[in-house]
């Protein structure tokens, strides 16, 4: 055995099979040994912003780790962006990083960093970075790692595989490790939070991550069956159920003039795997919090505790019903007509999306009516295209998601400004014959920073300004991106093409792509942001 | 003034005007800022490494830094691979980052990295890394930034600006610093080196950097005309002067078993301005070094010293003659027919480039034949695209090239595979109305890991290890991606009509892409690595 087949047995003893990839010359003995593992399925990505991203959406809906291949520190570097929402997603995911021989790198040759080691650039965006120093190491780092990146909510490893420790014998690695346990809720926490929901105060319980979905969900419904709390998730959601069935959650809103609205009047907000809701940018002379200074935020679970436990004891101390009282119903929506404009785009989607699809969202401001639209929809898993604040996440989180859940439709929300950061996951797209829709929001604008212009700007911003964030000089044209790609696409400006493209490509397998052409204008931001001063 | 404004005018000051740019939120009070300021061209780009590889290309054909607009943590991290490569490359440049502010950065918002600073990223890939903590910083750092990057043979300067520091008051930067002198080599050193070149033994120089164009260039020729020196350049080369009239320099192979035989026989070499060739990965068994053990190795001056200076010491030293004995003739050629080779392209090229044309090589596997044919060509300038191995330097660079030197044709050839890292670029390309011909080099294939696989596999690669770097299911169409990011393109199956369509986009202005289909194999690369076992 040498140390590159030490690796894979153990990722793949601890139940990895899935490897999304963008190899070089450093990983050649670890695409050989995927190469002879039949039970691998090895998906390659054009850039590793893909390779990450779709490891990212793979584990949120398989829930379960991927693992990466990258190429030594450009590779790595190329997938940190989409890596640093998955860690802030809490997502659980193995990078396995190729680099040169441990004998070679004092050398300083091509791919040395000018200023550090490759290490050095890992750690900043992983919870975990080793590098192996021989090949029996190789397979021991792969178990611990393959362990702890489901600590807790979910963690992000990065191993460094230098070339010799791939080639050399290697020892057998150690059979799989445990999945540690996750730290529960002391029960006088549990009892203190019952009162807290029992004093007769407006009160909201805030849900992050695990909470968001499966039994979680239903048992924090439970929960505000029996005492009214309002029950509230923070944004950039990594998994949300909801539609037709599903417990209702109100989404705390990004722009903080929103938000303040949002939660004026509660007097107890409850943190459940959740962060306490802050102005993702702070502006000159304005207030970062979004939560009001008289409410009383109190940390009931962190995003690590085992938040279904905490759930469950908190339904018993208030003696829960078996049912929650409330459950979204399938909303009314008829076939949109004229302008295509966000909010008939939501009502098409409302109207057809099928069972159980996989709703992607990186539409930044053209998305908030469609959410708004399809929260009656038939029942469907929901997930933020960039958690962390990185845009260009959805192309490839879709991409993950299509290859975790196959049977599944997954339809894609995707700016056409965000979608450019990572336009190549198209081709893996193709290439994987994964049953997605994307459906690209044209509006040739990076439009969130006009408003973020409108903030700062002393005047009505110029010509020169607007054309740094202006995508109109050229116009891009998604049809022939998409094509380009290998992916089939059409283009809608009308709602009723819309309508009609729409039920044609979930009609049948994807990926299939929209351009649409949307109306909307960014006035009412503006109009809010100023509203608020 | 405010800290941003002082940041503008200490860079501008310093004569940097052009800047590369894909701001987010953060970087609004500095969009503002190149918004009202006439003399700075702001070019957008939809990607970070098209932003940080068109500042390379930007200042190696102009001879001054650009200065960088980026995004945070994950903007930035984007565009990490082309730093390094610039990096690798001593380019002088300075990005702008922006960051939360100061005071807001502890409460970890989203784009806080999970596990480090901003500056944490931007230190292995940087030369000098600085955050400011108050306005009037930002104002001295940005004019020290302008100053250190153009150290020595250049350097990359990363200046981290929360946004706090953007709009409090600030004082005046400080008046630009003067530029700081080059280290010269030693009167002793050179007259050793002398002595070297004296004792008839077989003997090369290495040139690097600033020595492989202009006036150094002319003196190495100088040196070799009286010495009878061969004069070599090192591969990956940051800008090379050829062709017609140029003192002609073989380039090093990149592949150790053909750089091995290409300087056995040398008894001393000599390096100046670059480093020790050896092999840029390592392999089982295989030797590092590209430089035969008996050949005794000098170095007369490193990357930062005065090239210029030390070769016109040597050039005193020896009384070097005027001028060089030898210069490059005009390769006498015709235009190629049947098969759409590499060769075949590089006839056409060496028949049809105009005269001052740069020429940027992305093209990996496919490209040396077209380099080989070019060496005769009219003269022009000389860039490879992944000075530091990371691949998809090609379309940016390209792109900065073409905004240095608007009244030169920029010629790019490029890689399928490669192209695909930064394939953004062609957007900025065409905003700019940039004079760029891109020759895309399609065999759907990642050539050179089929190479490099051929090295450890035991057997033959099986089909799901070549599925891992073949790039045919589905193909991709360049012409689709060209006209989707707003280029004009045209598909090449033949020599014919390969030349005919260079002929059209060479007699037009730009941006033009060519698909062109070729038909080499990597046969010959495996035969020579399996020859050399």
């Amino acid at each position: 055995m040498n140390g590159a087949q030490a690796l894979f047995k153990a990722l793949t003893d601890a139940g990895l099979d899935t490897c999304f990839a963008n190899p070089g010359t450093s990983e050649m003995h670890l695409v050989y040994e995927i190469g002879r593992t039949p039970g691998v399925r090895a998906v390659l990505c054009l850039q590793e912003n893909t390779v990450t991203g779709a490891a990212d959406g793979y584990a949120r809906m398989a829930g379960k780790p991927a693992f990466t291949l990258l190429h030594v520190g450009s590779g790595f570097a190329n997938g940190i962006a989409n890596l640093h929402n998955a860690g802030r997603a809490s997502t659980p995911m193995v990078n396995v990083v190729g680099a040169n021989a441990t004998y070679h790198q004092p050398n300083f040759c091509e791919h040395e960093l000018i200023n550090g080691r490759l290490a050095d650039l890992a750690r900043p965006v992983s919870h975990w970075t080793q590098e192996a120093r021989n090949a029996s190491e190789l397979g021991l780092l792969a178990a611990q790692a393959a362990q702890h990146a489901r600590m807790g909510s979910g963690k992000l490893c990065t191993l460094i595989a230098p070339t010799d420790c791939q080639w050399d014998p290697a020892l057998a690695p150690p059979a799989p490790l445990p999945a540690p346990e996750r730290p529960t809720v002391a029960r006088e926490v549990i009892e203190d939070v019952a009162a807290l929901l029992g004093n007769g105060k407006k009160t909201a319980l805030l849900l992050g991550s695990h909470a968001l979905h499966g039994e979680g969900l239903e048992l924090a419904g439970r929960i505000a069956a029996r005492t009214g709390v309002d029950l509230l998730g923070e944004m950039w959601i990594a998994r949300l159920a909801r539609g037709e069935g599903r417990v209702p959650v109100r989404i705390v809103p990004y722009l903080r003039e929103h938000a303040a609205f949002f939660l004026q009047g509660y007097e107890q907000l409850i943190l459940l795997g959740a962060q306490l809701p802050m102005s993702t940018f702070a502006y000159h002379g304005a207030p970062l919090n979004k939560v009001p200074a008289t409410c009383q935020v109190t940390t009931f679970a962190t995003v690590d505790h085992d938040l279904q436990a905490a759930l469950q004891g908190l339904a018993g101390a208030v003696d829960a019903p078996a049912q929650p009282a409330v459950r979204t119903a399938r909303a009314v929506a008829s076939a949109p007509t004229g302008a295509l404009t966000a909010d008939a785009i939501g009502q098409s989607l409302c109207l057809l999306m099928p069972e159980d699809a996989i709703l992607v969202n990186d539409g930044a401001t053209c998305s908030p009516p469609i959410v708004n639209r399809t929260a009656g929809a038939p029942a469907h898993d929901y997930l933020d295209g960039s958690r962390g604040g990185a845009l260009g996440g959805g192309l490839p989180l879709a991409l993950g998601a299509a290859i975790a859940c196959p049977d599944r439709k997954t339809i894609l929300l995707q700016g056409d400004g965000s979608g450019m950061y990572a336009s190549q996951a198209l081709w893996s797209m193709a290439r994987e014959r994964t049953d997605v829709v994307v459906i690209v929001l044209r509006n040739d604008n990076y439009a969130i920073l006009e408003v973020e212009l409108a903030r700062v700007r002393e005047q009505d911003a110029n010509d020169k300004m607007l054309s740094m964030m202006h995508l109109d000089d050229p116009a891009l044209d998604w049809v022939k991106l998409a094509e380009g790609h290998g992916v089939a696409a059409t283009r809608a400006t009308t709602a009723e093409e819309f309508h009609a493209q729409l039920e044609s490509a979930l009609g049948q397998r994807g990926p299939r792509l929209i351009e649409a052409k949307v109306t909307d204008s960014i006035a009412p931001f503006v109009a809010m942001i100023r509203g608020a001063r």
